[in-house]
């Protein structure tokens, strides 16, 4: 990696255009090109958003407004959600300082989502579930909730940072990307489900546990045919139980 | 150290409220608490800036507004001042990054300023020219000039990434120990060959793999009993097929 040309920033919701024009700017400085808005709720009009976006103003112009968060990031082999928040399904934030080594690392593979929610709520637990990496920028401890174009500089200010420190992967396999890791969770899903490892209702929140550990760390092609071939084996063996008695 | 009690930001003649509301914001998350305005010239009012001020309703508030720039750095044991531009007198000119260490020692001593320009024209030569040490946050080439709130937040965040009071979030289990682990990798590989997933020959090599993304992540106690629980639960469901049947 050479440039941040991989790397995507998407908002979620994201209500203000005067964030969104800020952000831009954020961006355009750290050398971060790629803008996605998955439904936005502009509440103000486009004029504050392109004043602050100033000379990134092109960049605000090429952003992609999607209509669901997949369309944001089925193509990605990392998804990094950020959040104000730790605690449950949260535990493994790491900083942006932190994270953004192996970030530039990924990005050399393929396209890398950074995700941020809604100016008021953040992003939900099933936002946060499909990530395959927690950020958080520490904070002190009065005030924890950064400004959201402020939260967006942080993280591509490191990443800029870390640009330098770059090592080629070691995998031989490729990542896989968010489209086929989430098909593989689906799989383990519907097997968890088969061998009465989980109840319906306790199903969402027993596969934020599982896909934490899944998503942990990256995920190859190779990976994901392992845990697809595993999931489909067992499914098969627990459904011949059902035919045969 | 303990603290950024003893950090000063001073801007100089700023234009507009938005960025010292956003600034006050800034500095709130990060620690800081000192804001000093040099002859601001705020030409649209307060709204703004107390909007966006949020929860640093009060530090916005309790800014000390001066009428030159002595006032506000003369009690400093170090003024820092931030530009944009390299060139003339600003050739020793460091990171955040580098400065931040040694900007924290010196706060060990005394008040230590930073000082940042105007929105328009930065800091004027006199200006840089009572500084102790000059600052510029790195940029894209594209475009290297920061939103003044945008670089008060880069510099408020490596002060306090040097201060070394951030501690990253605790896992709440605790790691699981190699025992734990390999008591786990055992139970997968009874399951795998139970559901006929590998055959016994190839089953060293097939474990590799799955060893492999099991242990990518540190996986704690809690992520070890789920993984136990699946393979416990899927290894009954394939078992009832041949009983069964």
């Amino acid at each position: 990696m050479t440039d941040l040309s991989n790397i995507r920033i998407v908002l979620v919701e994201p209500l203000y255009s005067g964030n969104v024009g800020s952000i831009s700017r954020a961006m355009a400085n750290m050398g971060v090109r790629e803008l996605f808005l998955v439904a936005p709720q502009i509440v103000d009009g486009w004029e504050e958003g392109e004043r602050l976006a100033c000379h990134a103003y092109d960049l605000l112009k090429k952003r992609r407004e999607v209509a669901t968060l997949t369309e944001a990031i089925d193509d990605c082999v990392a998804v990094v959600g950020t959040t104000a928040r730790l605690g449950l399904y949260r535990q493994h934030v790491r900083t942006p300082h932190e994270s953004a080594p192996e970030l530039i690392c990924l990005a050399g593979q393929g396209k890398v989502a950074l995700l941020f929610g809604r100016e008021d709520k953040g992003l939900f637990n099933e936002e946060i579930g499909v990530c395959t990496h927690l950020m958080r920028v520490p904070t002190a401890n009065d005030y924890v909730s950064l400004n959201l174009a402020q939260a967006v500089m942080v993280c591509c200010y490191e990443l800029f940072l870390a640009l330098g420190s770059y090592e080629p992967p070691q995998e031989k396999s490729d990542l896989a990307p968010a489209g086929h890791r989430n098909q593989m969770m689906k799989m383990w899903r519907q097997l968890l489900l088969e061998i009465g490892f989980m109840e319906q209702d306790k199903a969402d929140h027993m596969m934020q546990g599982v896909q934490r550990i899944f998503a942990r760390g990256a995920l190859t092609v190779d990976d994901v045919h392992i845990l697809m071939g595993m999931a489909r084996q067992a499914d098969w063996a627990a459904k011949q139980r059902k035919i045969t008695s």
